[in-house]
């Protein structure tokens, strides 16, 4: 499991960095990240200056300096995205919805891109978290391996399906013209940790060593994280929740997998 | 194979009938809808008043008026939507790519929306042909069957990722509080086409009689769509088009679902 500890690690904080030198004001250096929340993120970053001195934040109006600003603001903009595309939101309505004003948005996360940016890191925090657990327990495991992994991937595309779509919309317009080549998102991280499972299973021998590392870890993206993007494109009548929820769905994903991947 | 045909030609021609009201002028009558490309669309929906009657468009400059604006600026449409997402688009670069006037947009669509609508219709009239043509096929074959439904929405969702994106992209902002129960898109007409196909199979005997229709039908639109979006999302060294066009692939996606499906 070496692999998905160094490789993973390395590419979760590569794109830490990457994310917090956008959320953070501008010209601040983006601190080296272990595991952290948001807020400790956040702290890290303005409160940092280039020669690694501490930094008070400046100029700004006392009153709204509380302690939970960021936090609430990044409250509020979940709450927004839950019936609005991130594009149809301004400052003033996420600042609004929080309690505070526009300038605490620019001031905190230098505008809406750096406090999507904090959305979408508290996410991936998250869901690297979710992922060592897995392979913690995939390290220890007898059997059930596969319905580990399903099981695993579905409770992440499920709870962290805001930042699934946000991410996209995102990267939509990023790619407009350029692929950012700086910014490993979710996907790359799933199945960065996704091909060191798959790896691993196939040296103990739970899965054939002709199993395609590549082809097996995007059927298994596919297989638990399409269903939860269908939720939001098909007609109810099709799929819901409560079906994806149901344990037997699960189950018939890892037999499928199983009978590819199992000798 | 009746059901696919009856429920599948209504949902169509109801969400075909949806779309042309808004991409004609306003207060035009939909036509009931055959097969028909969008130029016959088009024609059909700028042509005819509510009486019935053949009705010229007027009031507007005869210079822009050549026969091919409404397909030039389709095509215009789908060049620039190559590299920029449709709500960086306005109607000015639109008209300047197909080399005519925002105004002309205005007249033959109403606007960038139809304009949009018609593009998405004329994709869905290509799927919905290719997902006949399978149909055809199956009622013929004796074996294979689930290798030519593969191979027929793998085609389907590589040739028309354009209006996937788009289709997405639109419906987000459609969803923005409520959902447009009067429009079924691209995968409303897909899952309705696989739930009649994997009924007949199972009636033939060719799948497992205690199959659940409409858990195979969200696996099988899982595995053929998702890594085309993921094409968009993953880094290169995880996915790539060849990969995906490589006849393995297929065959493997294919078999995982057999073993889910078969006796």
């Amino acid at each position: 499991m070496a692999m998905l500890g160094i490789g993973f690690a390395a590419g979760l904080a590569h794109s830490l960095c990457g994310m917090m030198v956008r959320a953070g004001p501008r010209g601040v250096e983006s601190p080296k990240l272990a595991a952290c929340t948001i807020r400790d993120a956040f702290a890290a970053t303005v409160m940092t200056s280039n020669s690694g001195h501490p930094l008070r934040p400046r100029g700004r109006p006392r009153r709204d300096r509380r302690e939970d600003v960021p936090e609430t603001l990044i409250r509020a903009l979940e709450d927004l995205l839950a019936n609005r595309p991130a594009d149809a939101l301004t400052l003033r309505d996420i600042a609004a919805a929080a309690g505070t004003s526009p300038e605490m948005v620019r001031y905190y996360f230098n505008g809406k891109e750096g406090l999507i940016a904090a959305l979408l890191d508290e996410s991936l925090v998250r869901v690297r978290d979710r992922l060592d657990g897995l392979t913690a327990d995939l390290a220890r495991a007898k059997q059930d391996h596969t319905r580990q992994i399903v099981d695993c991937l579905s409770e992440i595309y499920l709870r962290e399906r805001l930042a699934g779509k946000l991410f996209n919309a995102v990267f939509v317009h990023d790619r407009a013209g350029r692929r950012l080549e700086d910014r490993a998102g979710r996907p790359d991280t799933i199945v960065a940790a996704l091909h060191a499972v798959i790896d691993d299973l196939k040296e103990r021998g739970h899965y054939r060593p002709s199993v395609d590392t590549g082809r097996a870890a995007i059927m298994i993206m596919s297989l638990t994280g399409c269903p939860v993007r269908l939720l939001e494109t098909l007609d109810q009548r099709w799929i819901d929740e409560g079906r994806l929820g149901d344990p037997q769905w699960n189950a018939d994903v890892a037999a499928m997998i199983e009978r590819f991947c199992c000798p």
